[in-house]
């Protein structure tokens, strides 16, 4: 969990604008919700490595004080420091990117207190058709990061390419999985235009919020604690969807246990992002210590256009999350049926009886995020959910003498 | 044929877990249908290789008396004794994978005596993506089996990647053709999102029986006597279908001449579970000499959802069997034409009499399974088929001139 | 052109069936149309190699007196000879491969005298899923034939897997687009699963006639002289097929100027069957020294299943040959418009004047095959075409100054 | 921009040709809109190489005079010269091919005073399959022709395989995207089976001028200055498009900036020819140095067949292109919103004022393309547009203060 520049500022950024943002981390609060990565994106780069030792070099206009003093400054203020670069002979923006220079540039990020690394897939001169080949170019970094002996998230971004759910597992802490995010809920946008990410030889970007969760329905059973399925940073107050559409985003990325990076200018904050973004209930479910991503128990299209999902995960405590997903144009009602939502965990469970907790409603009394709506067996029925809105339920067990009818791994 | 531990127990096994199950295979009398082996699935192993060889080592709290001594119980009981591994670096539960490993860990087995080893594929650092890639790591295993001296079948589970029907034939007694079983009968579940095997980039888990039947359609062709298409093993009796369903499930997976490894809890079986694993006739089909997969006849969509399928096998001695199975929510009534049965043989069989026995009914005299129903010809009329049911028959050919058309390979 | 040994005999071949086939090409004088290669297909190997000097040799049971005899007594009846292995470690019928023994197999086919050979995919040790990893394969045994200093045809049989209409052209004389026949017009099958060859994971067997020419559509731009699309051998006569559509077989297998290896039982032929595969016209276009493969116009899919296609090639002396066919159950009447056929010739053929032949109508003074029809403008108008049939007409312009509007290559 | 003798001239070409082109690009006053580079297609070429030093040699009945001498004649004028080869053992012609022997072609090339290289794909010997065995085989060239010293265009026609828009970036100046262009407007034809060029296995050619800029629709993204994705050459003047039609070949070429070069006869040009590609604000649209190719903002399907399209693109001082078109056989009305042409820059875009030109159409006083329309709010009200048309606007901000709403990289 943190903030990085890109989805609000692109390339127009400066030391100015990483130590603003770590002030309002700070004085939004938002430390105490979990939110400490500050990441530095694409473009702080000098126009070339030093000449003499090859080392990278921030941009001296918009880090006079070079990028090791701005991640001090982070560091004091109890917040650690992200930094980027390219899998690629130039990063995304054309700055020098870090390909065949694994071993000098991460020796650099370490000494400069460099705790994340985003790593992208620009101009990486083919090098990639198979997992072999993507593995061995990300692996490269992985060796270069574990050898510097600082503990330095590995955030690997090449989109989905050759699967990094399948080759990536032990060698990031999270990849990609598509092509980059547009402030958008819905509109199919050629410059994404793969249907699905299994085996998508074009990412692109511009792709919708929810197309990327339904890029996410199948790879959600390779994350687990350590390497996880990003979904690329939130979009959370950009201004492209409107609240129920955040909450939509906001609640998918918690279940799917994507990290929550925030993505917009978190200096000028409305209410209602700020109200999204600082769930701690949602955001309870992104960090529950079982780390194991909800999956798609069904989607079911309408002849309105748009569809009706059922999303599922375990949480810690035999405790259960579940949530509605509306993205048709019209509000929907619905019987959320037990034998759907514990379909993984079978019979004595789809006949059991659950409290169920409203995840964006808050407790009237302690103010907490999660109504108590009472016990329900069998369903919850009559379910009315507006278009483009999710709904999210926490499930606890009424008897604890329960137990799953069969062992999960 | 045998019994593993994955399907029921999961990593929750022991030394008592496999001598229990050894004592049920005699003591329900399934050693006398043919289950043999005896195999501990994933999560045997300790935390950590042998610091100083390098050899595998049992988890101590499991197997207090090591793998052999398991080994040498269950052989003392007459039955054979199978483990499992990783073409990775890790299992797919975590533990240490034999990748890079292969010689010393074929080495140990062998001196364990291990009769089969079932090798998985997670964690495989992306040596995945072409044939060529996946035959070079699973042949090392194969070269490390054979160079112990011990015969150890090998069964190859990396879910259909790359297409093993066609690269591992000359290196593996079996490979398994998709994602994990999943115990129900049609459900589509996002963790098993390919629609074809045959070039499927996330074979996934969670995979419908009905839908792994699907998938083995195409590629029955490529199997044979020691080179055995794998559907995964078998779910009757872990409570997910219906008597109906699981009769379906054994059918189809005899027929095409999978391996049938029972994966319920054979320590507490009801009387239709041993029912269905004890069809002496369908066991027969599964073992036939002639070692000839079942091909699928045709397939045929119903507008209530759902499908028919005819399939149809050769045995020896000139003798067939074939099978209808309805997929869908209705009751059906078929005509089964005997130039749809026999289109691989010719006109002269689809112009032929046949005496047709039922696999699914006993003789009243003798109680052994295949009721006689007479002579046929031109087809079997007006057959009931219920929902989610398979009736199978074997057909012998009244005279016995008659010859196939024309000579098969 | 010739005759092989699989289609009709399978495995079943020994010296006799080679020498009566080539005496049955003779005294049926279907030399004088061309035919002259006589191919041993599989299954002539003996157990193993020559253990001494690792030379193939051939089954003595069935070739008592060695390959070479035989050979050379085919030599004598002046027809050329052929044989078979796989660039595998086995055959498809599992006797020994070529596999890494291409320079011993070579030398010993040029010392038998061989002229052609025939190379199959099976066991191939998964070198295969990139076109680079299939040309080496297959290129091996291009450079060992050429070495041998004696012209031995090189015909591929990797059943179109990476793409050899790609990757061939210059290492091969043929290559298979595809799957193995089987003598039936249409029936799906699920053992030749693929719906395009462009990249086909399981190019299998059982693929229906008419099923290969849509596969052979978008490559016949591959092909020329000295290289082309092999849509495998002939089964004109093994009796799945009736008249018509035999007649389409042979029609479009002559267009496409795919290889006219006969596969029926040549020394026990109906007069149907004789009538079709001495259709001189059709052999012609076969042969035509233009050696530009027809190609598809256009497919109109029929609402009563089946489509109608148009295919359209050029020969020498600025003629064309095209072709109506009829895939669907019922017969159709056709205007077929010049705008269409002369859609690669541009305008002035377009509204040109063409005397047609009937390629399958008999003039009636000369006996010979090509029925003079008259002059035609603008279209051949209402065309009556039963189901399943093909229609062939030869055009020539009637003014000779037509010239086409632009250069071709 | 420029021209090259294929399209028209195919392999009928000498040193006159080449020549009379030069001369027509002046006297027809081409050279002040821009149109600068003469290329040379395929079959320029002597049978062989010189058998001594192994260059490349001219066919000498072709050009008596050497390409040297060809080339300064051509420079003598104020033009560049442009020359075709292909990465493999020989040209799509037939002609020596340059794989594995970059380096003595480049010399030679840069020797005579090439400016630009076109270089082909065919008799690539399987090397393709994966982007890095592509990039590895193009780069070679790349490498050659930087070692030369003598600045060369380098554009690479691999017809898209293996997705030059990823890996060619840094080592050609533009790519080809698809199979070769065919003078039609919209015909599929199964020599270009391809429905997406994303992993085309079969580019081909006789590919429609729609049908490649649906193929162009998902790679704008990837290009920009100095690597530019290459829908073909210009088939304007050919015959076999309307001038609606050509108008749109020409509006679409520019509006995602491929390079724009001349396939048709030059030397006898029609009017309307004349006045498609001359119009200057279109060249302007393609030469912009923001460098930026329109995007494709919504694709809408007409239930009579064919489609509406409306792209939209970026240009330098705050401006704007946009395009309707109308691939359908009906006039279509329809109203532009500018809620879907500013969808990339957001609210205060999608509300402003702009004022907007024309492009198809002169400015009565000037004489100059681009029609002043007036100013528009909210969208383009009750747009006509005829069957194959395009219609191309350039838009400008009324108020100078409008900034986009965020960033773009």
């Amino acid at each position: 969990m943190g903030w990085n520049t890109w989805n609000h500022f692109g390339c127009g950024i400066s030391e100015d604008t990483i130590l603003s943002a770590a002030k309002a981390l700070i004085s939004n609060n938002l430390t105490s919700y979990g939110y400490e990565y500050v990441i530095v994106d694409d473009c702080w780069q000098a126009p070339a490595r030093d000449p003499d030792t090859g080392a990278p070099v921030a941009d001296p206009s918009k880090f006079p004080n070079g990028i090791k003093d701005v991640a001090d400054q982070v560091h004091n203020m109890g917040l650690k420091f992200g930094i980027y670069s390219s899998a690629g002979t130039y990063t995304c923006g054309g700055r020098f990117g870090s390909l065949d220079h694994e071993e000098i540039d991460a020796k650099t990020y370490a000494s400069w207190g460099v705790d994340y690394l985003k790593y992208d897939n620009c101009y990486n001169e083919g090098r990639a058709g198979t997992p072999k080949i993507s593995y061995d170019r990300y692996a490269n970094m992985t060796r270069a990061l574990n050898a510097t002996g600082r503990p330095i998230l590995y955030s690997m971004c090449n989109w989905g390419e050759d699967g990094p759910w399948n080759f990536a597992v032990d060698i990031a802490n999270s990849w990609r999985i598509s092509g980059d995010i547009h402030d958008d809920f819905d509109r199919y946008d050629d410059r994404c235009p793969c249907t699905s990410i299994l085996d998508c030889k074009l990412p692109g970007f511009h792709c919708a919020m929810s197309r990327i969760i339904d890029f996410a329905a199948p790879v959600g059973q390779k994350a687990g604690p350590g390497h996880w399925n990003d979904l690329d940073m939130l979009e959370v107050g950009n201004g492209g969807m409107n609240f129920d559409e955040y909450v939509t985003h906001f609640s998918m990325w918690a279940l799917v246990k994507s990290p929550l990076i925030l993505g917009n200018d978190i200096t000028n904050m409305s209410n209602d992002t700020l109200t999204i973004i600082t769930n701690a209930a949602l955001i309870a479910v992104n960090q529950d210590p079982n780390g194991s991503p909800a999956s798609r128990i069904w989607k079911r299209s309408l002849p309105e256009g748009g569809d009706l999902q059922l999303w599922q995960g375990s949480l810690v405590n035999n405790q259960f999350v579940f949530a509605l997903m509306n993205t048709s144009p019209n509000p929907q009602t619905v019987n959320v049926s037990f034998t759907d939502v514990f379909v993984d965990q079978g019979a004595s469970y789809q006949s059991g009886t659950f409290t169920l907790y409203d995840l964006w409603q808050k407790d009237p009394s302690s103010g907490a995020w999660g109504l108590n709506l009472g016990e329900f067996t069998g369903s919850v029925p009559n379910v009315q959910i507006g278009t483009h809105q999710t709904k999210v339920w926490k499930a606890v067990p009424v008897s604890t003498s329960q137990k799953r009818d069969r062992a999960e791994l």
